[in-house]
């Protein structure tokens, strides 16, 4: 089920992708970085699933599209030729992989887009489906770098040369299939020489921050400095930070927003120390039937992941309550802007969305 | 130099004492729990500097009286009998154990009245004055028990049965000589039948929050959760907190206030989800020579206590940068009182504590 491969940098896999064979697919088992860079190769909608759930794939637009490409190769394999047999196939594969993860839009927003393929298509013969939810699926890889490059262009124009930026969990090319959302101006500017000073807080309990994004950077040659989560009001409060930059697994149509558990708590130190915070959201993420943040459903995990997951030894008294919930939501005043492919987006939110998308139908 | 004892309850070991024999200060080593319960017997100036240094006794109160014992013992075992000979001897082994950790001004305040007894009595003999020495430290130990119950009773005030209570770190029976500072109104509620829920963060990079505090809450039969720091948000913005109480390591003379790194995020979540921020400081800990927080020098400490102090594989890229600051310091306009054993103070707290040390001096 998986190569370990020792000798290539990070930054030459993609983190996801079909194989050549059309059979699996393949993304980098991230609960093994930084030590090893494992890839795995998924067949079955249990072994799709359970990278998702496990974390294995994760960041909101690369499980949009790891979702794409599974349920496409799930879909590939189902032998019924009518058009009503397969749909019902289709759509218990799309439920089961719906299933893994509940706060990130862009699961069900993928799936849901599959699933057009094929109603849309349905007076097609079932094979011509199946190239269809392919294309898709590679069209929707594709958008997805061409969104985070048009992403970190818009966030680069928020920032200049010698900025210190935080970030908070693994918004990075880990999270996406290139550049990624958050560090999408980080690397544009990387790459035009803006020399900038990046922060990572380790987002406990998981540790992406740690183990994905001060990898990722450090392989890019970036500037960063790797700070525990309690740490960013420290060094907000030292003037080292310019600009927070995150990403988002939903956006409500008020502009309320959840991301990584810890969010809320840095955009409300970064409001105090009056240091602008600019969340990352490709426009598939905002989810204008979710009203407000408090309509988002927040995923909780399990305690093991505080308590021993990592650890060498047991790290908290055996037996404690733990609350463990994966996201938060960051009320929209907190927000000094909205960076998407399209542009920057300002308060107030809901017009903005909305004059947004109304441009996007024209 | 040490002895592992498994069966007893956490809660009936002292956190600092002298040993039976009066030759050894005799701590909990709190690098080891909650995994084991291992009492340190230490007799040289390197050992205590060490014990200190490396946070096997810690906590502000715990530090102070720690050091008060230890600097007692080494006074003890100077041979010199004429008191000049004596004192300079006092005095290096008085700088020495000062210099293992420098923002909690309890290790100071200590050492300084301790080298008062000194120099309050050099015209006794030598032996008289060791004789003082440890009486001054035992009634530092009996005084911190009081001042410390004192707190639990005036923070109670500030409370109802049933609350929600956050802590963070470790202000802990453990991190003095009983009750704690922030813990002691939770134990004197406990005691009332009061019934708080308390969570308790777990404090990164060292996890005195998941390692002591839950731990000794739990062992006191409080009902106690666990969350990583980045969840202060999520828990005050569910409505379950109604209360933060924390202690402190050095309080300004305007009432900005030095404690555990992270503790200003906490204070800054506080402020926006209107939860009252209470901090619990003995009058030791309120230092009038420091005018503002920005005078308050920060501990830095080593990058593994990050990167892989406590784990069991790389948890970072190997040689990443790390920014690990021990303290962090919050804003007098985010605390909402302190709590000392002589009252609840509020603000504007430079005449609040002129007008306590008046009250104290009449």
């Amino acid at each position: 089920m998986h190569d370990t491969e020792e000798t290539k940098n990070i930054m030459e896999y993609e983190t996801v992708a079909l194989d050549d064979e059309d059979s699996a697919l393949v993304v980098i088992d991230q609960t093994k970085l930084p030590t090893a860079t494992e890839l795995l190769h998924l067949h079955t909608a249990q072994e799709i699933w359970d990278a998702i759930y496990l974390l294995k794939v994760r960041g909101a637009p690369a499980i949009g599209v790891a979702a794409a490409f599974g349920v496409y190769l799930l879909a590939k394999g189902i032998d019924e030729q009518d058009y009503e047999s397969f749909y019902r196939k289709f759509c218990e594969y799309k439920d089961y992989l719906n299933s893994a993860r509940p706060t990130a839009v862009n699961l069900s927003w993928a799936l849901a887009r599959m699933e057009r393929v094929c109603a849309d298509n349905r007076e097609l013969p079932v094979a011509k489906i199946k190239q269809k939810l392919k294309e898709t699926a590679v069209a929707m890889k594709e958008e997805d770098i061409r969104v985070c490059r048009a992403i970190g262009e818009h966030g680069l124009s928020l920032v200049k040369p010698g900025d210190g930026i935080l970030t908070h969990c693994n918004a990075g090319q880990l999270a996406t299939c290139k550049y990624g959302t958050a560090t999408a101006p980080i690397y544009l500017g990387q790459e035009r020489g803006y020399h900038f000073r990046v922060f990572a807080d380790e987002t406990r309990p998981l540790l992406q921050g740690a183990r994905l994004t001060a990898y990722e950077l450090q392989a890019s040659g970036v500037d960063v400095t790797l700070l525990c989560d309690n740490m960013c009001s420290a060094v907000m409060r030292n003037g080292w930070i310019n600009a927070v930059f995150v990403g988002c697994d939903r956006v409500a149509a008020n502009g309320d927003t959840a991301n990584k558990i810890g969010t809320s708590v840095v955009a409300a130190v970064a409001k105090r120390c009056h240091v602008p915070f600019y969340v990352c959201a490709p426009t598939s993420t905002i989810d204008m039937d979710t009203p407000t943040g408090a309509d988002i459903v927040i995923e909780e995990r399990p305690a093991h992941e505080v308590t021993d997951m990592w650890y060498e030894k047991p790290m908290a008294p055996a037996g404690v309550k733990v609350f463990n919930p994966a996201f938060d939501v960051t009320d929209n005043d907190l927000i000094t802007a909205i960076v998407t492919e399209h542009g920057v987006l300002r308060p107030p939110y809901t017009a903005a969305f909305r004059e947004l998308f109304a441009s996007l139908q024209n």
